[in-house]
């Protein structure tokens, strides 16, 4: 297999580009580890390189970039001041070949923006859709899409983000026939909008997709469906929803856990022999959406990210350029739209 | 104050009228108790309310009802087919003023069109909306309207949501000027789809309505907002994706809790020492949708509600009937349609 290349914007994120130098140093110690291309301002990265003594690690090149894509820039400010941002210098090195996928921890926005604008969708693709793994109870994962690149979807993008939904699972998790459901309001055929019933009978029709039918959003979690479809307005809902939840209940429990001397104690207890159940629920583990639909792979990681959830979302550039899932993505788009001739 | 009567649809709900007679004798030991209309098949309530000792009780009165609307029946057969059935005859006592609220654990379509046609909209109100309190990380509760009485809505109607549940939060949880958002994919203004941006001119131009802007979904637990609006595909999303995300929590908590005796036996000690802030968290407390903006109250309990939820339920009821809301609405959307002249 030829050595994988990836572009990191390592000026995105809440927490600067030291958790970013942070996570490439922990990628660097696998044997089958793949060039880095580091994109930055030059002043600022050279220093933490050489902090983490990676910067004169043969894997390691440092790409200058002046300018940086601040969290609060608006997309479209970002797209048109900001073409010499670390955002924009690693897409283009992957828009030009010279890398096989970018991860950045910067501003959603922008990214989508940029991505779409800088690498354009694959031959077919109506558009581009941000999409996620969740735990689910079976001990795999389901994925969501999209979670936020489209406020508003008709049917055909809704159907067409279940084929390369279906493509993704396929090629990343591994399994043979993904079974695709649409996120509903209900299970019953007469549930929902126009839109969603129409992408149902899509979806259906299509010898593509194993298409099993609306779920609700209680199986998000539950492993029902392999790849879960709604637009990006209900997608962003639901996962942040999500995540206002987790929150609440872990500081419950940890007010109540932490007031007493002998609750603290078996806690520590508790999370050392239980470590291994609990860390397939860590958000840590699920870093790294995917910005499908393009030509070339995109990872978001969290802004709030790790050093340990940025090298996640390493791992998944790693994996879909490996298995090159645009291209996949591409061939069963051309096959769908030979099957609506 | 005049003495509550509610109307109790005794059949719903997937664990039978068992646990709506349990919650009703739990009710009646308050000394300020309602009068009970109970709905449903005479031949099943008699031996349950014998067996709860409450088969003579001044407050409790049989309403018998034929027939029985199942959770499988779609709501357009239920309308049509069922007009005999415990959750029409609870509804027709409210229609005509022999109740003064229906408490259903019912099929959640059909009772929301058995309401909808059978009690009408209040003057002005576009559509009913499903409403619930949900707990925060202030300590307080936020309301989320709509929950799924309606597939998609327009911006005008989203605004009435925000004036409906302004008056409920007032109304109900005493707080004086309710903060009103809008639920959205990201807090900036232009985020969003049409609908939203237009529901958020119209809110922010109302007198009526203390409307402080967008939320993200995180924020449906923080307490940043009294009420929070959608439409009921979004919040029927976001609100069972919570309940799928805390089923998946709890089963791995309890999974790691019950794998050693030591786990086990102080897990029971923890519980009952930190009870208190557990307590608001549970299902049970939150037990009661309001379906607002009907001429009449109208609260759907849980279909799998215990007998604790279920009396929650009728609480809920109590305080909307004594605290008149649906005439509070009426006035405020009345003021609300002046102002538009």
């Amino acid at each position: 297999m030829p050595e994988i290349k990836l572009a990191i914007d390592a000026m995105g994120g809440d927490n600067g580009p030291s958790i970013v130098i942070e996570a490439i140093t922990e990628c660097l110690k696998h044997p089958d580890s793949p060039q880095f291309l580091v994109v930055g301002q030059d002043d600022i990265l050279q220093p933490l390189l050489q902090h983490y003594q990676i910067d004169k690690h043969p894997q390691i090149k440092v790409v200058h970039a002046e300018q940086v894509v601040e969290m609060t820039d608006k997309p479209g400010q970002a797209l048109r001041a900001k073409q010499n941002s670390s955002m924009s210098v690693a897409l283009q090195l992957l828009a030009k070949g010279e890398a096989d996928a970018v991860v950045s921890g910067g501003n959603t926005g922008a990214l989508m923006a940029k991505a779409y604008f800088q690498l354009k969708t694959l031959p077919g693709v109506l558009r581009p859709a941000l999409m996620a793994a969740l735990p689910n109870q079976q001990g795999g994962r389901s994925y969501l899409l999209d979670l936020g690149a489209n406020a508003s979807c008709d049917s055909e993008t809704l159907f067409q983000f279940g084929v390369m939904g279906s493509v993704a699972a396929q090629t990343v998790e591994h399994i043979r026939s993904p079974r695709v459901a649409l996120l509903n309001m209900g299970e019953e055929e007469i549930k929902g909008n126009d839109v969603v019933k129409n992408a149902a009978s899509r979806l259906s029709e299509s010898e593509h997709v194993n298409y099993t039918g609306f779920v609700e959003g209680n199986h998000l979690f539950s492993g029902k469906a392999d790849v879960i479809v709604c637009d990006g307005f209900v997608g962003n809902i639901a996962l942040k929803s999500c995540e206002g939840l987790a929150t609440l209940i872990f500081e419950q429990l940890k007010s109540a856990l932490m007031s007493h001397w002998m609750y603290r104690w078996f806690f520590r207890f508790l999370q050392k022999r239980t470590e291994k159940s609990w860390d397939r629920l860590k958000p840590d583990h699920y870093n790294g959406a995917s910005l499908i639909g393009l030509r070339g792979v995109v990872i978001k990681s969290h802004g709030s990210a790790s050093a340990k959830a940025f090298a996640s979302a390493i791992r998944q550039a790693i994996t879909e350029a490996q298995e090159q899932l645009p291209e996949r993505i591409k061939d069963r788009v051309e096959s769908v739209l030979l099957e609506q001739q």
